[in-house]
């Protein structure tokens, strides 16, 4: 096994050599912290919103799902607070033009001194940060002549807010263009529906309104892959219930969220709970759960208690009642809300993590090794593929009637070139469950050889019963 | 039955009454030309994906799917030819400050003349278009005086090309930040990943590449609910093949596809082809499936034979090779692109116009009308709807064990309250093919009245049968 920053290396390599994730706009040598899905990475990201989509909506009959556009409405962002607060305090450097992240200015610094003092240093920027003190993070960089790596030099402007929001212009005709944003969160689509979604499906609290959909964030240092993206997708899930009950809906969430990470096979171990100390404005209670990458623990999914922040805000500003009639008090409030919100890129990225491995299969005779992608089969992208051993003899033909039989039924792959050891090993390398081998035996009694990818071990089974046995499979 | 066009505002205020499409940000009085679904539109449009991704990926073993990203490099739309003439001529009054485009300015002007005239008018104005001459074009405004409504004067600038991409600024430090686009098609996510995809995936042309996706066009004059939207989803497919076949594989998609749509329960008598007879510079042939909404016909789908002009600009501009080895005849080229284009929104739009009808159910002795969305079961948000006639005698149980028995399978409704002929109507305005009502007679043998939502029907059936039946019909 690799160690963990080799691994990491090695999965994004992976991913690229396998048809899983490709830098966005590679021929024009890419665009920063932009990536696309290829043909296996698609069908498995697409695996997994369906199956979150089912867990979090089908399953549940008081949740449904919406989808709301990109745009919005500039006032949404005005209410939820991103406008004046969704940013990170910079930085230039007045002779090289570069600008930093005040924060990872300092902490660069601190990481060259003796461990204590860097501690020290960096205990003194959190103060200063918390208490949003400007003038203090500039004297801290002034009194330590932290300098600029490319100019050299200690000559920094002031520091100023840098708003992580992309902005441009709706509209052609000049005087009335008007900035909007690029949604930075897909929870304000669900908040600003609110009322249209309880009213018209007569929903009654608690409930839930779902929602899969692209993010953006014009991060100043976005980096590790697909873990922080300019560009993103979540899967979030806002629970409207009644105020004092929150912490009630909030553990319940909590651990429902757990046991579907679970449910896709990730060892517990590599799950944890991260209670949040310092709570965002919006929140009284906050945690992320977080998976062990190969970068180490890392946050996958944020479970909030939002209070009535964003519904009392958007009541302000639109000045539409946000408010609930609730029959069994007999009392109209604004519902409190906990939220679930987990980023789809980065369930892709722990599942890759998880489903990765390099195993040495020498023996005394021959070296031998493979990668494989252990996904559990409800979400692998291709689940069944089929050989004929030659191609020849009727072989083909009875594979394509095996491939006819399964391919309403899920994604099938065929192939008739090479050896069929490499034909499994690459199956093994994009996660494919089942492979089946149709050979000359076939032609007498109508069986094949299924080979597992997880054990590699191989069985005869009849083609009648094969379809049945991978669908039962994926369902498991 | 109402009047088209009353029938297209019907439409839109039940797609709004029954929680399926909603104005975006509508507590803020909306974002012109951008919508979102609610829970039952976002249903039937993921089901319409669905269907679409299903048909065009894991029924082609040819065909991948690939999901990339909104942001592309912007040299993406140099080579595609957006940057340079992605754009509406414009002009704007001196006095109002009013923009308008100017087919639109000349086309209200020519509704006034006499039928003769204005028809002469637009043929003219036409002419000109076609041969980009904007000077000719702002004579034609003045020579006929034409005024702006607004301030009454004829007082215009010159004509201006008007680009109707979204920009916005990637990344943060400021002489890095470069102008990107929000991408105007999906197409060229293809077309960029083309080689990564085809080497990868060691596909052999003729092969597809499939992609669903949201695109953006600052369009001037969007309108017509979400037929012209200004963020919007596509459904892509480029098929590469190899030239001198395009047109054999161009007659073939635009026949698979015309099949796909009715596979969907569309009329055939309100599908028509309409050939391009104007051809995009890109193309060598190119067609519309365009449908009898209630507005009209209009265009829903496009097929292109785009020729091999998107790789080799890309071939160009990057200085990758985009070529492909074909082993039959052994030789490297640049392949030829058939494309299947529709808009998602659009084919929403479609099934809710074929499926909405205002019925009139009265009889002599009672008036009675209903409104029911006829929408195919595979396609419906909602299959089954469990109701117990009482909510007393553990009714309610029993429906709850059916909801039980059908929720993994497909989206279940339970509801207790109200009349049942009530809860029935409701069920026919989203379009809910099966309902079953638990009665007392349940108790004793385990059957349920199911009713059918286009004949209202209803019959009993045992409770045994009723998961199959509903999955057979899904599949139908």
């Amino acid at each position: 096994m690799a160690t963990d920053q080799n691994k990491f290396q090695a999965i994004i390599s992976h991913c690229k050599e396998y048809g899983f994730i490709f830098q966005s706009s590679e021929i024009y040598d890419g665009l920063s912290a932009v990536y696309d899905y290829g043909q296996y990475g698609a069908e498995l990201k697409k695996n997994i919103k369906d199956y979150w989509w089912k867990s979090m909506t089908q399953m549940h009959d008081n949740i449904v799902g919406i989808d709301a556009a990109i745009f919005m409405h500039p006032s949404t962002w005005k209410a939820s607070g991103h406008v004046d607060s969704f940013s990170d305090p910079m930085i230039d450097n007045k002779d090289s033009k570069k600008r930093y992240r005040v924060d990872h200015l300092i902490e660069g610094f601190a990481a060259t001194m003796n461990p204590e003092e860097g501690a020290s240093l960096i205990k003194e920027m959190e103060q200063l940060e918390a208490a949003g003190d400007y003038k203090g993070l500039k004297d801290l960089i002034d009194r330590h002549k932290i300098k600029c790596s490319v100019s050299g030099t200690a000559n920094w402007t002031d520091i100023r807010q840098f708003n992580l929001m992309f902005s441009t212009q709706l509209g052609s005709v000049a005087e009335e263009a008007s900035e909007i944003y690029l949604r930075p969160e897909t929870a304000q689509g669900i908040f600003v529906n609110f009322l249209n979604v309880q009213k018209t499906g007569r929903m009654k609290i608690p409930f839930g309104i779902a929602q899969i959909g692209k993010a953006f964030r014009n991060e100043i240092v976005a980096r590790q892959f697909i873990f922080r993206m300019r560009e993103f997708e979540q899967m979030e899930m806002q629970f409207f219930v009644r105020p004092g009950t929150e912490m009630e809906w909030y553990n319940y969430w909590k651990e429902e969220r757990l046991k579907w990470h679970k449910s896709l096979g990730i060892n517990p171990e590599r799950l944890r709970f991260h209670n949040h100390t310092k709570l965002a404005h919006y929140a009284n209670a906050a945690l992320d759960i977080e998976y062990d990458f190969p970068i180490g623990f890392k946050e996958l999914e944020g479970i909030h208690s939002r209070t009535d922040f964003d519904l009392k805000n958007h009541q302000e500003l639109s000045g539409k009642k946000m408010q609930y009639f609730d029959p069994e008090i007999n009392k109209n409030y604004i519902p409190y809300v906990v939220e679930t919100s987990v980023g789809l890129d980065r369930t892709v990225m722990m599942i890759l993590s998880e489903a990765y491995e390099e195993q040495d299969l020498s023996t005394e005779e021959k070296q031998d090794s493979r990668v494989v992608l252990k996904f559990p089969a409800k979400i692998a992208p291709i689940k069944l593929a089929v050989f004929p051993l030659t191609k020849k003899d009727g072989l083909p033909e009875i594979a394509k009637t095996i491939m006819d039989q399964g391919r309403p039924h899920f994604r099938c792959f065929y192939e008739e070139k090479d050896a069929i050891g490499k034909r499994y090993r690459r199956q093994d390398a994009i996660g494919t469950p089942f492979c089946v081998t149709v050979d000359h035996q076939t032609k007498e009694d109508n069986t094949v050889t299924i080979r597992y990818r997880d054990t590699m071990e191989q069985e005869r089974i009849g083609i009648d019963q094969l379809i049945e046995l991978v669908n039962r499979k994926i369902a498991e």
